[in-house]
């Protein structure tokens, strides 16, 4: 006969814990918030402990980076091309997920072993895909013979900071500033013509 | 006749708070870590609340990136290479003084009023360093005409990402992870020869 479904609202009350860590997460700091503050916030009673909670963000915000990059790398199609929609897609991930990307890149610090290994790992596989489109248009040589981590840490690091300063009310979108690095990263900043 | 000099001891008793307060914001973050922590790494009495040293350390920072960079914005030299020159100094701050840099990025928005204000009118003078000698590269004809705020804020981006993967016994020097990092951002990744 199966399991029996989950009922709604547990969903929506995980969902909300979660969008509440995130949150305090961010702006306090994971030590400095408690499970009283995340209850406080949302008024449901914690089901596990904070860690749980990191855990799950951080987790989930590595599958929303590989679920929409890994289909880029692995698409036919030429690496610079690979690498510019790669971009884009990661700074969507970045603007569509500021709390949980704040927390993904700060907090993860203050996961215990063997989870905070594993996120490493996870981290540096996501990382991989970018080392491969660097190779792969270098290879090509579509992209100057550069050295592929270095290259590949600065396009990470250059997209990442996004979480700093996005503001959803801006005047450009996300699409906009995904397409906007990928120029200035590839073309660089001397005129060329 | 003068006013007497600051003892020796006292300097270094504010310089050993300093030193913990930096390490302690930049692990634990600001809120989770109180005075009494502080106190218990380096044995000595406070003198100030908590608040003191994380803008102690935030000011100290921004006059550190100041007096790397404003002397090379100001000399008589052509933008893109005093841009080279500013990018270098830039990293070298960040590499010299991980622990503020860290404090100095995430930390300031606990900064109360007025101070938080007074943090970011200067971190914005500091940028605006950089998007002046983006313009001058641009009027120049040696720059692209790209937007000089938008390239102003790629190129610091990739630059302060540095502080969350630079190991200090790194394979690289922060002089050449200086001269790397320029190089990818003044060529881009495409071949052009």
């Amino acid at each position: 006969m199966g399991l029996a479904p989950v009922p709604a609202e547990t969903a929506t009350r995980k969902d909300q814990m979660l969008a509440a860590a995130e949150r305090l997460f961010r702006q306090k700091g994971y030590l400095a918030t408690s499970i009283g503050d995340i209850e406080a916030e949302t008024g449901v009673n914690a089901v596990g402990g904070k860690e749980d909670l990191l855990w799950a963000i951080a987790s989930r915000a590595a599958d929303e980076f590989f679920a929409a990059v890994e289909p880029i790398a692995a698409a036919d199609e030429a690496a610079p091309l690979k690498l510019r929609r790669a971009i884009i897609a990661h700074v969507g991930v970045i603007t569509r997920n500021l709390d949980a990307a704040a927390v993904y890149f700060n907090e993860w610090r203050h996961l215990s072993e063997p989870r905070r290994a594993e996120f490493a790992r996870r981290r540096d596989e996501y990382e991989a895909l970018f080392r491969g489109l660097m190779r792969d248009g270098i290879r090509s040589g579509i992209f100057a013979p550069v050295d592929e981590k270095f290259a590949a840490l600065l396009v990470l690091s250059a997209l990442n900071w996004t979480y700093q300063w996005y503001k959803p009310d801006g005047p450009m979108s996300p699409e906009e500033i995904g397409r906007t690095l990928a120029d200035l990263l590839c073309n660089g900043l001397y005129r060329t013509a």
